[in-house]
């Protein structure tokens, strides 16, 4: 059960908001994800990256990805009740990420139901937001889970 | 320039496909990614995995993505020409990834089209696909890039 008391899938109520924590992000950090996953010269090289696109170096969108996923699974999925993710819909990032920048975590409920070929499970669709410490909007995207139903006792 | 001959916005022609070469992982790179990144128990732990949803240890999907991501970089987004990307539409991983498999990447130019606000650059849409060593498709995503148009001599 996650510290939100998410435990399994009849837990995850549309319109509910969770606080997933926050993250920060340094200079090393970004460029070493960056070489090993997406090594374009505004990630991985600060000089390059202050004559380029943004002024500077910027995270990949990949590494903010994973980070907000680190806090979706330390404060919102839950171990007991996941079954995985076919997928996301609407990765967004509207504002980049800059070293030294702390990236705040939210999660929202926004549809829960039952499956249809598989009663063992329901399938969430969640809101996952990310803003940084000037509450700008860094990423937002639609998760997909499949999360376990609660046993029914005795069964 | 990629070695497929693509270096400005109006070389992204819709309808062309490229060759993204290949990338194989093992269980040692599924953990360690997982263990930073989505440390979910079908992910990171191979005995919970055995009895878990996926009868073993799977790659998570964002390990996949980020795979798929340097095959790109290196294959098909100009670094002459990337301005970024705002995000992607419509991830989804059909087929779970397993330690040991080989993922073929390939992309597709779905659309390209002027920016109507930003005279110096274009944006294109990508069809991004993995499949594994028996040709199931293992992830696919709609991604999004922005790319400089080619320069007009003299101007």
């Amino acid at each position: 059960m996650t510290e939100n008391g998410l435990r399994y899938f009849d837990d995850y109520l549309p319109g509910a908001t969770y606080d997933c924590g926050s993250v920060s992000v340094d200079q090393a950090g970004i460029v070493s994800f960056a070489r090993e996953f997406d090594p374009q010269p505004f990630h991985v090289d600060p000089e390059a990256a202050a004559s380029g696109p943004y002024g500077g170096l910027i995270a990949s969108g990949w590494h903010t990805a994973v980070l907000m996923m680190r806090q979706l699974v330390e404060h919102y999925v839950s171990a007991e009740a996941s079954l995985g993710s076919p997928g996301l819909d609407e990765i967004r990032w509207p504002y980049p990420v800059r070293p030294g920048d702390t990236l705040r975590v939210r999660a929202t409920v926004i549809e829960a139901r039952r499956s249809l070929s598989k009663p063992d499970r329901g399938i969430v669709r969640t809101m996952a937001e990310a803003v940084n410490q000037d509450d700008r909007p860094v990423m937002r995207a639609t998760a997909i889970n499949f999360f376990r139903v609660r046993p029914v006792p005795g069964a």
